[in-house]
């Protein structure tokens, strides 16, 4: 049996090969009703709730289609029992940006909790730095 | 006694009135030696350890010195009995700033582990978003 770091580290390897597939599905089958989601694009205020979490996908997905990566370069993850927490580096560009910030990696951070059981992803925080 | 969201949104109430003060102790009081921070300015990859947060910290200070605000205006926080997460918005402009962009608020998203009984934080993220 993995430990709990280890299952949350294949629950969100999972969710980020969704993302780059486009499988909408998949991206969403591990997340809170309550989704708050702080996103690279506005609003700052973030994306509250499963519905408007799944509305903004499709674009991003047309991104990944046309080329961009979504790969997790860094992962580390802290479980507790019943909340948990991560962050990550990711690639995330598309095939022509490379060439200008080829290093830029996209910032994430989660936050999980458990519902009947199940780890569900409760916090996402996108980002890239401001110079 | 308050329970554990109770006790986590003092830390962090604490400590965001510590960085207005430029209380630097204060600051570095409930955070693990392995914090990781992704800051707004670059290095994208984030800031590793306590001694790398604690040198970036004068230079914020000085800011807060000149009239800047870090004032939490939404804090919501997932306690587990060992892990927690927690996200906020703060504002945090300068007197000149809010002119300019009177309602952009600064996400913010901690992560926590137990130490010894103790809650830290492990993780800070703290972003503006991209148009």
């Amino acid at each position: 049996m993995p430990d709990d770091a280890a299952q949350i580290r294949a629950l969100i390897t999972k969710w980020a090969e969704s993302v780059h597939r486009g499988d909408l599905d998949g991206v969403l089958a591990d997340h809170t009703e309550d989704i708050v989601m702080y996103d690279v694009p506005p609003p700052h205020e973030g994306l509250h709730g499963l519905a408007a979490y799944r509305a903004t996908r499709p674009p991003f997905f047309a991104r990944q289609a046309q080329g961009a990566c979504f790969d997790i370069e860094f992962l580390d993850v802290t479980a507790g029992k019943d909340a948990a927490c991560a962050h990550a580096l990711l690639r995330c560009g598309t095939p022509g940006e490379p060439a200008e910030h080829p290093t830029l990696r996209l910032r994430l951070t989660l936050g999980l909790r458990k519902e009947r059981g199940r780890r569900l992803v409760a916090q996402e925080h996108h980002s890239f730095p401001h110079d």
